[in-house]
């Protein structure tokens, strides 16, 4: 694992996602910015002395070169520093997991990219969301044609942590970062959830966005990156859709909320309430599909875990990624070739890049229409 | 009453809306589009053979006349004919009981405007929504502060009664005129519900939407008007916003939302469950608001009749509106100043008028930028 | 309208029923204790001068004189006030519409049933939560054999208003009369809100109940009756089942709910959002059906005035016994057989007062098992 | 691990749960019946050869012989195979975390009981839903006096997926054992998550249950023991209480479900959204309390891994015991008190035991009063 020391955040959900279901041990890592507190927090981790590196380039060097090797990186570092570890670990041929979004700027993306066409290693981004049994679910529905064509999509992704400005207290790390553009890129809120809330729909759907028109805000004073986006968008094959994401609206946790509509029916689902999907056949009563219940099929049965009515959360979720890469890897090893249909990699991370590029440009010229 | 003949949905409910306190009496009408069918239709309801009239202008012209005539007209026709009775009505000093939007288009709008401003007799336009005792809570709330300054406004209404040509199966009335431009106005969905969710997200926050930019539908083929609206909104005061309304999101009935949020605090509230109201003071757990419960104040007490947790509806909500409008004639018929604080009437129409036209021009210059 | 003055609570209620479809009509009145009161009373709603009554037996003989005598009287007194003007009206042939429970006592009970048996007049209960549409619904649902054999029926209605001691203040008459024995009989919660929680299973099910081991309690120090009642019953069949009444229950305003299960499928429904039945045929999801949508059946459709997704709450569900009534009073004037299929009257009545005797008696045996 | 070999449930429930924290690493196992699938398991599972034991007496001599041998047993296997193995390791100073119900009969109890008394080893049970950080919460909460003294405690746990005859398919495991008294012991429902609701309802209040009233059915044909149970409750301090569990209530996946009223308060959860706690101080409107959130205190924190409105589930519960039970056992590794304040042991498995056993006393003797 590169980054994910103390303080950290993501790196512990990241290292509870990769161990949930035994696929991965964590042994190795370059877990902070500094050498000294990368080895601390390596050795409070319980790992070898050996193998808590002082940096990225150290530890690349040093795990291709050992016969017992790691197999794959976890870079969960901020946004501007996905870029150099992930194409020193590809260059090596060791497979990389790498936090969203690819990177702070387009520059880092195609960089990012040029390294992953040229490795044989698989490179995962870990667009968490994607994992929850019941967005596997609404996919394989929309797919199955269970919506006929789409027509409407209605993403949001409101939190409330930034209310106020937190950021400036000295005290919240996250929101520091978050909110500096030189480490999480020009996006702010954009960047770190309308990006998830784009996924997401693309996801589902299997549609892209074709052009928007964004109105970005930044309501709190002093702040320097948005904190609350609002976006029109136009989908490939003539879907409309809205997409709303804010780090300011209070009572919202991480109210992530997908709902797509087709010519014959209607599908909403809520993060905050992962294992209920439901769905309405036009005319009909509205149906609740439940994770692991009578409405789930064989896509959503495959990342169960438990049955129904024993909520798997977030966690779970995430870890569904990890598997996923985990079989993808274990794919290669063997020499087959690695099942990516459902895994978010390369393709993922630059239409976010893209869409994060297009939601500022469009904003600056007055939320105009963008192309993507 | 003018309109609300057979076969009319709208007319049944605002003679429910009027008779439930026991403030209204019906006693004549005019009902239908031709002399015959309108008597037949008073006849049904019990009038007065003598005041079942064939025409809105007969029946203007005698109770203007008669010594214990109308007091107040319900017009409940489809959106073209709101100005001619009002107009006419207005012109004999009867107060006016519309339904809205105030026209079909700006043209009669401004002509209805005249009337009211030469006419002592008040005009009342039934935005049954602003009724409901939790959003007059709501509003109550945002007045006081509780919120703070605002900063984000979503309102949504998706409908899918329309997801199929039910105007193209020759049974189904309200679809034919809801989607006929002659009748109903240029806009479709964004003027039959649209207004809705425009009007009470104004209603609620007391602020004004200064511009827009609506990228407008119409997703069934051979539809003449639009069957889905979205739309970017822009506040006086600087607070930013999203407005939505479909009528082909199969799953919803009447899904009309409303989500405000300020620096201090978030409201939330949903008419299909309108006696709760979600309150979240910032950094503290969110509150259930009932209506006649703990929480609820003045404003939201004056118009509930039942205790909390025996559910009140959409008939007492627009029921609201004519006790209103009753206590409002009273007041006249002393020679007091009638309360018309929180009667939506002139103002709210025109507004409702020139938010339907600028979503309409939004829309046809590609969403661009319209101020109103 | 016999009772129903100043400061009574349920008269309010009645009378917006009786109006609310334009079927009755108020015009004359024994609406309070003391004949003064009950003039001014009458006055303040606006009865005639001469059909103010000061009594309800001047009423009775005044108001049978008239060639425009009233059709139906309501009678919304206190439950030991139910038997006296109840008899006195049946009596004199004309219709009655009575607040439930049917009397205080069983003895007082019997006599009503006496009266009943002995007049051509109608005699209806207001056992308002069966008019819900949804209710109705479920209702059909189960006589159609959707459940299949019956197994299991959970129903509770707990509320919270009684969780201190409310008639103790000296301000509270509602919370007086219904902790006095001599005025509510000497049930306390089982009488008041226990009732209706024994009608509603009964009536959606067409069960009765053979045998109940009831738990009584009162919680606050010094009341009178219980507040709190749980109960185990047997249903005619084999059906089992449990009831929970609590008036000390924080956070309940009125939740009453009822929960079906059988072979085949459950039925879940709160009367707190009546709109809404939930049905699960085993073995696939969950289903939300709705007033007026799609899975709404005729009983529930000929009880519903508006279109789905527009609540109907407390008032149209008292306003349909209400409309019943009148249709019942209607055939009764053509001589014509009256529809009472699904109206309460004397048999609900009865099985109420036996309900309410029976825990009482199990309650004194420390729970044991009692026959009805 | 002893037990929880192929077609296993919980014990692939319980290996998640050891490993989600980090704290248990599974190097040893006997996993099912025979020798042979023993070691079949343990081999699937990556365990090193000659730690796939074929029985537990070889596992407990083995491993307490190692010097690297196992520090605890997760014993997982059907109810009447708790007790021997438990007997086996604690005998040898290995601690024993294990699966509730803590036997099959109250005999086999008595003799784990009297084991623990001699060892030195801890033994932990894993009643899961204690594990919940709302649950941690609710305690704490009713622990502080924000509910006052208790008054009413209702519970419920209702399933579906014993509606039909699923043992006599011959193709479900899981239903064939559940269902026969030599393996699950007398109580079927009421065993296996009847047992639940007692343990959640009593580790909540901190109250026992003095008494109760057991009306237990068998609804589905030639099933052997009961698949619903209805319980009055009457818990220490007066309070009164209602248990329902049910395995055939259609549209109940695992509806576990607590409610607790007080003279100051009520609380409410569920198990299928376990993230939020209802919590109504009386007089004031109810509040959401979410994990991780603004309401959550120390107790529910410290077994939070991540944010608010990420939801954590089932299996992070369940974990919680687990990372409880490793806390304890470091403790004593390094000589110190554990702390068992939270952690269900030897006392909620006797108490448990003896729930079963007077529900089932009770019921034979027609729902009479048994005293615990």
């Amino acid at each position: 694992m590169v980054g994910g020391g103390k303080d950290a955040f993501i790196g512990g959900v990241h290292r509870i996602a990769a161990r949930l279901d035994g696929q991965f041990e964590l042994v190795a890592g370059a877990l902070s910015s500094t050498p000294e507190r990368s080895r601390d927090s390596g050795q409070a981790l319980g790992l070898a002395a050996d193998r808590c590196y002082g940096t990225y380039a150290e530890m690349a060097e040093a795990e291709a070169a050992r016969p017992d090797g790691i197999e794959a990186v976890s870079i969960v570092t901020p946004n501007h520093m996905h870029a150099a570890p992930a194409i020193e670990f590809l260059r090596r041929g060791i497979h990389v997991i790498c936090d969203k979004p690819l990177a702070a700027t387009l520059e880092q993306a195609d960089e990012i990219a040029s390294a992953i066409r040229q490795s044989k290693a698989l490179f995962i981004l870990t667009h968490n969301y994607t994992g929850y049994p019941m967005i596997r679910q609404a996919r394989d529905m929309i797919a199955a044609g269970d919506l006929g064509k789409l027509r409407v999509v209605q993403v949001e992704y409101p939190q409330d942590w930034l209310t106020e400005a937190a950021e400036a207290t000295g005290t919240n790390k996250q929101a520091e970062w978050r909110t500096d553009p030189a480490r999480s890129g020009a996006g702010g809120c954009i960047g770190d959830i309308g990006s998830h809330a784009h996924n997401l729909a693309c996801f589902v759907t299997r549609l892209k966005v074709e052009s928007l028109a964004a109105d970005l805000q930044s309501f709190v004073p002093d702040r320097r990156v948005d904190d609350n986006a609002h976006i029109l968008l136009r989908f490939s094959g003539g879907a409309r859709g809205m997409l709303w994401s804010s780090q300011v609206a209070p009572g919202n946790e991480n109210a992530l909320k997908l709902r797509v509509y087709g010519e014959k029916g209607g599908l909403e689902w809520a993060q905050e309430d992962p294992n209920y999907l439901w769905f309405t056949p036009f005319g009909e009563p509205k149906r609740l599909l439940t994770r692991a219940g009578a409405g789930a099929g064989a896509g959503a049965n495959a990342v169960s875990r438990i049955p129904g009515g024993h909520p798997e959360g977030y966690l779970e979720g995430f870890a569904n990624i990890y598997s996923g890469a985990a079989s993808a890897i274990r794919a290669v090893a063997l020499g087959q070739a690695p099942d990516l249909s459902v895994l978010p990699g390369l393709e993922a991370g630059l239409d976010g890049m893209h869409f994060i590029a297009a939601a500022l440009r469009s904003s600056q010229a007055d939320a105009g229409w963008v192309s993507l």
